[in-house]
């Protein structure tokens, strides 16, 4: 997703204003030793300030960086900002999203299965290729990979990687490798979509009504279970569905695909963040205000059973937890009978 | 380029077997502490072994990586292996490709002008899309922070990128905003090129003539006077231009589409990892062999000074030195009459 913020990563949040929780060292600063070099770029408009990526937030830093762009392609038809960049390609439009896994932060490399996350670091992005309407077909895979990383293990997060990608349909056409003292992955991902089945975020209107995929909260509480291990008395089955939750995310192209055959709802937004949060952001998009009736919210048993043993609210976790990869959709009134019989579950949450 | 391997990196090459350069601790192996995990993936077909990333060698990794993954998309032309990623896109080819620059690897955050870093990270890529022929039109770019980054370093980068974005009429259309211990940039880049004027590694043939645009070596030496400080007694305009060079290289997108509006070579390069290595990719792509003729070897007149000083053979540089991003050019011999007058210096080195 262009400008995603990871908000729900294994190693929690990005830390708060003056939080430094990564025990880096203070990084000396830009100020060159060579004059020359600085002398030798065009301008010199930066000046020292103190002010630094953890104490801006997500979204005015964001902001910041954009506005410095000039995003004026011809052919380009939705720039930052929703799930996907749109272009035009042909008598269609062609979807471009990226998104990474970075050891510490998405993933902890002594917890996770290494053909798990090759599978998860493509669905992550091939959900943000779904909740615009398209089919994602062509990935590039970037490595930054530490000299000591065992060959094995990247063979096996390749054979995820190709798991995933034969599943859907995508074809890894290139990458980059590099050196790096932190184990991480990027994804760039093409997609490509009709003209007329384009969803955005922004065009959910006044009346329409919202509803979801399948089951929500489930990889919070994998997450959870990864995290802090399985509540006691909660059965191997329930872990092991909540753990593939989160650690095996299912884009929704088949499913999104087989709405847009009887229909094009009028807006989707893939629930990386949590639905409260992106409910928000369509919402802010669209210019609509909406209602959420958090008793609907389509919980799994896994999550309510787990979550009893906890002593914690599952709505929480549905309302707050991230990574469910399942699509919000907005729907006309006219349009609802058709999502009947699909043969997966589509609740109505607004 | 898919499947680029940094081996002009200012920090060295990727270590020798054995060799561990980084300080890394000893990495914890990627055996669950939780079987559950594993198990909830798919197979379990992965052992333990000690062989390491740093032990391979580039190419065998990349060969054992992409041997795992099925190219199969309707769609897809070029895969893995040029310089860039070659798609259907309406009636013309669509371009793929992507580069990182990760800090402590290919460059050094105390020695080297964000601006400049931005306008390269984007430069790099281009250079892989004029290679083939195209333009380059849309980015994506993957944002790794360190916490305590300066927000006006990163302002800096992005006004660098921005600046190299017009120049070369590019948008910036997405990315991604990661946490990670270590700063690096990841870009993926797609162009356009017209079906007739796609250039490939693998067209030339026997008898064909070989040119490359610009001078070879100035970045090398460029990366030298930025390590190891300028040699007494150069100018300062002779050191400021090899740095620059080596800093803000130029992608030569305009040149090879004023070389395609009068003809089409029958393979083309970009001079990314010294033209000894480059030349050798394009023959085995190509199936032939070719003389290269050192004594033709473009060398500037600031290279030629600075290596005097240095007391070392320019060829040396202009042969290995990596990061020029020039092209190479093999050409029909009816054709070699057009590369006249065209407004920048092609020198013929085979």
């Amino acid at each position: 997703m262009p400008w995603r913020w990871p908000t729900s990563a294994c190693a929690g949040r990005w830390p708060r204003p003056g939080l430094r929780d990564l025990g880096a060292s203070p990084r000396r600063c830009w100020i060159s030793s060579r004059r020359r070099i600085c002398r030798s770029s065009r301008g010199s408009g930066w000046r020292r300030s103190t002010l630094r990526v953890c104490e801006i937030g997500e979204f005015p830093l964001i902001e910041r960086l954009c506005g410095r762009l000039k995003v004026r392609s011809p052919g380009l038809v939705v720039g930052p900002g929703d799930d996907v960049a749109v272009v035009e390609c042909g008598e269609g439009f062609e979807l471009l999203t990226v998104d990474s896994q970075v050891e510490g932060v998405h993933f902890l490399l002594d917890r996770v299965d290494p053909f798990a996350l090759g599978r998860k670091t493509l669905a992550v992005n091939a959900s943000d290729v779904a909740s615009s309407g398209g089919v994602p077909l062509f990935a590039l895979v970037s490595l930054f990979l530490p000299p000591d990383l065992e060959v094995a293990w990247l063979e096996r997060f390749y054979d995820g990687l190709s798991a995933e990608a034969d599943r859907l349909g995508v074809s890894v056409v290139g990458g980059n490798v590099s050196r790096s003292r932190v184990l991480a992955f990027d994804l760039a991902l093409v997609g490509r979509v009709e003209r007329d089945k384009l969803l955005l975020r922004s065009g959910a209107r006044p009346g329409d009504r919202l509803f979801v995929t399948g089951h929500l909260g489930d990889s919070a509480a994998g997450l959870k279970v990864l995290l802090e291990g399985a509540p006691d008395g909660l059965s191997g089955a329930d872990a092991d569905y909540l753990l593939g939750r989160h650690l095996l995310p299912s884009a929704r192209v088949k499913e999104v695909r087989a709405v847009l055959e009887r229909f094009t709802p009028t807006a989707c937004v893939d629930l990386s963040d949590g639905i409260s949060s992106d409910l928000h952001h369509l919402c802010r998009s669209s210019g609509v205000g909406a209602l959420l009736r958090a008793s609907s919210l389509p919980l799994s048993g896994p999550l309510r059973r787990a979550c009893a043993l906890w002593g914690i609210d599952p709505l929480d976790l549905a309302l707050r937890g991230g990574e469910d990869y399942e699509l919000l959709l907005s729907v006309r009134p006219e349009d609802v009978p058709h999502l009947e019989g699909l043969g997966f579950p589509v609740q109505e949450v607004g």
